[in-house]
């Protein structure tokens, strides 16, 4: 049997077999309409869709591959590799293989009779050298920027991704169960984090963070200990942690795990490319008072914040609603950081990147939406001692939210 | 005692304490004088380093900012977050902080009087968008591309470099050893992946494996058996692996492990930032013989290429003269991919990313040169049924070359 033929068979029949869910036809549709509704408006005729997740957002796959999207026709998946993948993976009708970026403009013409005056990219990504070559591979077109268009769309999640983020909750819950189950004193941060991982590997958990951005990297192996709690580090968080040497100095270290200590896990899960984010304290003994009256502060701005989230509710006012509430508990130096280095957000949105909309932050006018996701995470940090906080990964709707990650909020003591 | 005073004093004192090997002044004079060499040939002034693992080669450590390089000057290590961080992990002297983008023009005029009139800069990663405002920033300088001289210097590995990825072969050594000791016969390819993830950071490992890409990401969980193997995705290897959804489909998979399959492991490990990579058979009881006797013809390539491994040979060779080895050994069909799909590169250099020079590969005529590091990874694909390979990182020696990958190269068999 021939491999083209014998895989097209076989990975539909082992793919569901093993878990795959494929987006339907009618989701990605509705995606595609939604999309269009946002071009119209910005006045873009076409996208040319090239980074991962937006793929994946638009065509329900991530094999290697551009999506051509024009305004006023059928999108135009074209495959570098693997065309049989891509084809049993996406729902879209029209796949095309392609072997050197130079086809492109020909078989956009094939597909939609001619070429666009206006292509939208995501220039906040896109290479500059793949941008100059787009731009000799279309002389005729403006390249505009097409990210605003779709953290725009992406932020309001569908019924189909809400469903799978309660799915990456569900194992986050599993991992914390897990991880009291597993700890010990003695363990190095880096140890308990790594058993925290095959945990989750264990419990359906497809292990990469994904961060729009450059350089920006997040690790879920995020386990702090007393005096590594302390440390800021490269990330725009409260505390990164010590980590494990120059190239990586962000999440566990190999320091040793103390009893008494508060310690710090925050572990992001992620099925089927959505992710949910979660933050909750162990300790091995009982933490100090000073640590524990923390912890108590950070769930209550927690459920204050949760109290006011619905739609309509501004972001920047949820934010700095904040503020005046940690500095009445005591809280004003510790407060999302250490004094000179406090962050300036309080939940990031969340969904196939760690990094959309909405954020609860500083500047951020706009108002939160039914149907968006977001981590939130008041942390208090102690610099030299250690640091507490929660995190949950929590869904606005209709009245009000409810939480995608059903971990229990007490302190994991062991 | 305030928290910036406080971090100075204990990060060193921690680092150190928690593993941390920071490079020494001299190891980063010497790549920033190799680097000016480049950059006079390449006629460009000054460099502006914003990619974090140039980042890392150059100032030593991975904080938040960038590095302005000039040819004739000390270079400037302007951070985001977080300066403390930077002045202990960086042993350069100039390190200055930055709150906003718009400062560095003014930065730069401080620290090195004038502005250059030819900028240098990463390309093949730089988002446009960052690109723009760099335009705006140095209206006089012509930005050019700067990553052809970062390819170049960073392809040589110095004594220090080295060093760290024989301690990454070393962690790799012992991940394989207990993988003998973990795997069972029905697991899930992902539990076992889990769980040498798990092995992999108790005993150093730290975690991410780095690719110079947009897109391209690398899972050291590919754990194939049986028909995975014969699996090929997005990626540019000769079998992904069916992976956990559309959304990572690559990697491990939630099959279970049968016995008398073949089980291609093929793990990344990285210490420091320092990458290596290797590829290594299990079995469950004995492999079919077909699978037996294709892994012996994968060794016989690859000792075949290594007797031919020193400095001066040209890389395309290397690659070629594996063509007709492997269709004497009866592979012509099943060699490096599936009919149809077969790639076209026999190993990849490797260093802090993995798809550094040299690539053993079509096209690729240039010679090896003394301390390059590249991964070499014969592979036999047999769709439907599996697929062998074994897979060292080898250094190039004065006269030869040596493997960084100490792992046995037997099969483990348990």
């Amino acid at each position: 049997m021939e491999h083209r033929d014998w895989i097209m068979e076989e990975l539909k029949r082992l793919g569901r077999s093993l878990g795959f869910i494929y987006a339907p036809f009618e989701e990605i549709e509705n995606r595609l309409s939604r999309i269009r509704t946002a071009m119209k408006k910005a006045e873009t005729e076409a996208l040319l869709i090239v980074e991962k997740m937006d793929l994946y957002y638009l065509s329900g796959m991530t094999q290697d591959g551009l999506l051509f999207v024009p305004l006023d026709g059928k999108p135009l998946l074209i495959i570098k590799r693997e065309l049989e993948r891509a084809k049993v993976e996406s729902p879209l009708d029209n796949v095309v293989p392609l072997t050197s970026v130079r086809e492109i403009p020909d078989l956009i013409k094939k597909h939609w009779a001619e070429l666009p005056q206006t292509l939208g990219m995501e220039l906040d990504l896109l290479p500059v050298k793949d941008y100059f070559r787009y731009q000799e591979l279309f002389p005729a077109a403006k390249i505009v920027d097409a990210s605003p268009i779709l953290r725009e769309v992406r932020k309001i999640k569908s019924p189909f991704e809400i469903d799978l983020m309660k799915k990456a909750g569900e194992i986050g819950r599993k991992v914390y169960q897990e991880g009291k189950r597993i700890l010990r004193e003695g363990m190095t941060e880096i140890e308990f984090g790594g058993l925290l991982v095959a945990a989750a590997k264990e419990n359906g958990d497809e292990g990469l963070l994904r961060v729009r951005s450059l350089n920006y990297e997040a690790y879920s192996w995020h386990v702090l200990s007393g005096i590594t709690g302390g440390i800021v580090s490269q990330s725009d968080s409260p505390m990164g942690g010590l980590g494990l040497s120059p190239a990586f100095p962000v999440g566990a270290s190999r320091k040793v795990m103390k009893a008494n200590e508060p310690i710090l896990v925050d572990f992001g899960t992620c099925y089927h490319g959505y992710q949910v984010d979660e933050t909750r304290m162990f300790s091995i003994g009982k933490m100090k008072q000073k640590f524990m009256d923390a912890y108590q502060a950070c769930k209550e701005i927690h459920d204050a914040v949760l109290d006011e989230t619905r739609p309509g509710a501004d972001c920047e006012t949820l934010f700095k609603m904040t503020i005046p509430l940690a500095e009445k508990l005591g809280y004003k130096d510790s407060y999302l950081g250490p004094p000179g280095l406090q962050t300036r957000f309080i939940a990031h949105g969340i969904g196939l990147e760690l990094n959309e909309l909405p954020f609860l932050a500083q500047g951020q006018r706009y108002p939160l939406e039914e149907r968006m996701t977001f981590s939130m995470e008041p942390k208090i940090v102690f610099p030299g001692e250690g640091s507490v906080g929660i995190e949950n990964t929590v869904l606005v709707t209709r009245n009000g939210c409810e939480i995608l990650t059903p971990v229990e909020q007490e302190i994991f003591e062991i």
